[in-house]
């Protein structure tokens, strides 16, 4: 076959067979495929992706919680990549520098809370996570303390190289590579969803609380490297934290002497409130994660950004972080990043957030009135709808009803009727809405009318 | 202080203490830069660095070993990036194509060797590492056996991340920071500079086999997942494979169900010889990692490729590979090594590799008759000069020798000389020679009379 108006590979190249015959999807049941065509994504604008038949999408998922900026800054920052590598088109952080990794360590570090200063680049969320417990590791070895074991949360998703998967609290996804990285405690996370009725959200806090702490003394603390959570955590829906909450984590940590991380590879960079969720939640995190939002996805970049405390002791003398990747601050990733975080300042993309959160929760909310909406969870622009069998009840579906809603009937239907958002059944069957920080009532109210249409099909499909 | 004309910075920053205060160097003692400025690399030119301060250096390890065409190419390949930047800035592989990745899984597939089909993208050599052990575990499972160990060789290096970092054989990198993921066997490697005298190259092969299937049998070969080897090593000093050696370790996996994966993060696109340095020993594996020189680092990009047979558990049913990176595929990056293979194949850069490395061993085996010159090993643009007290005897470094040859003198003068080369004791001391790919005979002269002369001020520190 050669190319076609709906073809856009240059080469003639048949996208579809291709695709069939030697493209390895992630998380991806490639069976689907087989009487049915791989979905190919050709362009972007704004909020929207075109596929290659020319059918348009809205994002309500901004790629995967990361373009910030919506598709359309491609150009300002093609610019900025053409220059970058006409200058330096690649160079390595393993003992130099070059100004991009400079100036985007630099902008880093201003915009983070606190004294997080310091700045080690990765190309990946994953490799982010890795590094921040590798960092936390060596840390205690430096101050004359053996600490390996780190704590996450259930149901927490930390990325998929194998210390960032040890660390999961989604049992699919880990179990099935075990043996992996000793020893990872996970505690209950900060979902209110079904918690006794009458617990006040101070009760909650302190639930959650002596939960971790009899998780540390069960540990024992003295072995403990780092506790990591998101300030919003994402898998199973995202899990805002009760008042309180981060405060009595941070106040455990310091008790015990352990390192706290902030994952913020997704609730940074606007996605919830100001540059980094850490501050809006007043977490005082010794590590952050990050990643996705970063650069808006238009590069393979990610950070974890360290405490002058954390620091201190690879300053001096002998001591150095034993950890390298060749590509880390590579001059052409940090271009994009640095271009990214340029247009969210001059585009007002935060505060943007801030000034619009609360119509995008007024308008989802009417999603509510469905029966098979149970609980509409999450801040800024960082949304999950928790699906049910009747919101009267709240029952929940058992894992095969699941399968068969979401899997069976929603993945389809919804991209059929123009829309990407993710039916992620991580944990209790959740629709994930998580557009571009550009989105606008416009886009909140397509969101909301088609997963209406949608998901008033699916309440018919359960029984209502 | 504001920016000089010796300060590329637009924004006016102050590199130097931006760096000191913010940047966290890789695998770097920072300590070193407290009273002597961060090296900062600006602009690149064919073959040559130039620092901030207008200073040029020949770069003689290409990146790390990953810039196969040179740093003169930012223009084309900085036009393909503008373009897909408008297209398409970003999109993910989870469930989704774009043309680009598929475009590039294709080429991918064609150069590989055998039936080397299938395609999985990640963002970095340690994640293509992540992925390939991950990938051997599940298709053991899918094949109803549950194995997970994995053996590598000794001082052989596999990436950062925790999982590959778990497969390194050096010690000092990878102790630091375990427990890891078990359980990884490490065998004897190809290093055939101080075996015993009269030992023939077929004894020496069938010490190797016996070493590993000894190996092999002890740890359970039932439990074993994976051999991973690269076909020259890098770590220790570009250690060829003697004859026979890879048709034997194919011939010990076959017989006991394990797969085999090649980890060409170094050896492929052109490196030694061919696309894969696979094909050009023969090796026959079941994955190969790659990442460095299939975008000449101009990206972030790696990937896994598998054969047919281990994609097969893959396509039907309802298993699919439980692993995914969210900028695995990213557009913008694989239409960097796509342009980059474009390139390499108008440029003829693989053949040149070819024609001219007799040539580059010849001018650089004038190093030996240096007394401090041990060794001088390698294939393609990929040599290793292994530094001894007294190449009479052969005597090696102790420690606290090469601790001050290696750091306290060599790395800084070399830099000083005006050559970028990697002086390395991961394994005994080593001299690492690896230029981009497209050096020719002014290069070699260039490399080998610096090495000559900054060698020569060694052989005489060492008391020659």
């Amino acid at each position: 076959m050669t190319a076609t108006a709906s073809n856009p590979s240059p080469t003639g190249l048949d996208l579809q067979q291709a695709a069939k015959d030697h493209l390895w999807m992630h998380f991806t049941r490639m069976s689907a495929y087989e009487d049915a065509p791989v979905p190919i994504i050709a362009r972007g604008e704004g909020c929207y992706l075109e596929d290659i038949n020319g059918k348009r999408y809205l994002d309500a998922l901004a790629g995967l919680f990361a373009v910030q900026i919506g598709y359309s800054h491609g150009e300002e920052i093609g610019a900025a990549v053409a220059a970058q590598m006409q200058e330096l088109p690649y160079y390595t952080n393993w003992s130099y520098a070059h100004p991009r990794a400079i100036e985007l360590a630099k902008e880093i570090a201003d915009l983070a809370p606190g004294d997080l200063n310091r700045v080690f680049f990765t190309n990946s969320g994953s490799e982010a996570v890795e590094s921040a417990w590798k960092l936390a590791r060596q840390f205690h070895t430096a101050n004359g303390e053996r600490r390996w074991k780190a704590i996450g949360r259930d149901v927490a998703y930390h990325g998929a190289t194998m210390g960032a998967l040890s660390i999961n609290g989604v049992a699919p996804i880990r179990t099935p590579f075990e043996p992996l990285v000793p020893q990872v405690g996970h505690v209950r996370n900060t979902n209110r969803f079904r918690r006794p009725e009458g617990e006040t959200e101070e009760q909650f806090t302190q639930f959650l609380l002596d939960d971790l702490e009899h998780r540390i003394l069960s540990e024992g603390p003295e072995t403990v490297a780092m506790v990591i959570m998101e300030p919003v955590q994402n898998s199973g829906g995202a899990f805002t934290p009760p008042a309180g909450y981060f405060q009595g984590v941070r106040a455990l940590c310091d008790e015990h002497g352990i390192l706290l991380c902030a994952d913020e590879v997704i609730t940074a960079f606007g996605r919830i409130d100001g540059w980094f969720a850490s501050e809006h939640y007043d977490i005082k995190p010794d590590l952050i994660t990050m990643a996705k939002g970063m650069s808006s996805a238009y590069a393979s970049i990610g950070a974890v950004v360290a405490s002058d405390r954390v620091a201190e002791p690879f300053l001096h003398g002998a001591e150095s972080f034993m950890h390298g990747l060749t590509f880390g601050g590579h001059p052409v990733q940090t271009a994009i990043a640095l271009k990214n975080i340029e247009i969210m300042k001059r585009e007002r993309v935060v505060e943007g957030v801030a000034e619009r959160t609360a119509a995008f929760r007024q308008t989802l909310s009417q999603l509510l009135e469905l029966p098979i909406a149970g609980d509409l969870r999450g801040t800024g622009f960082f949304f999950a709808l928790e699906l049910v069998k009747d919101n009267e009840t709240n029952a929940t579906f058992t894992d095969d009803e699941a399968e068969k809603l979401l899997r069976g009937f929603l993945s389809e239907r919804l991209y059929d009727a123009g829309i990407i958002c993710r039916a992620d059944d991580r944990g209790d069957p959740v629709v994930q809405i998580s557009p571009p920080l550009v989105a606008g009532q416009a886009e909140f109210d397509e969101i909301a009318g088609i997963l209406g249409e949608v998901l008033g099909e699916a309440s018919r499909l359960v029984g209502h």
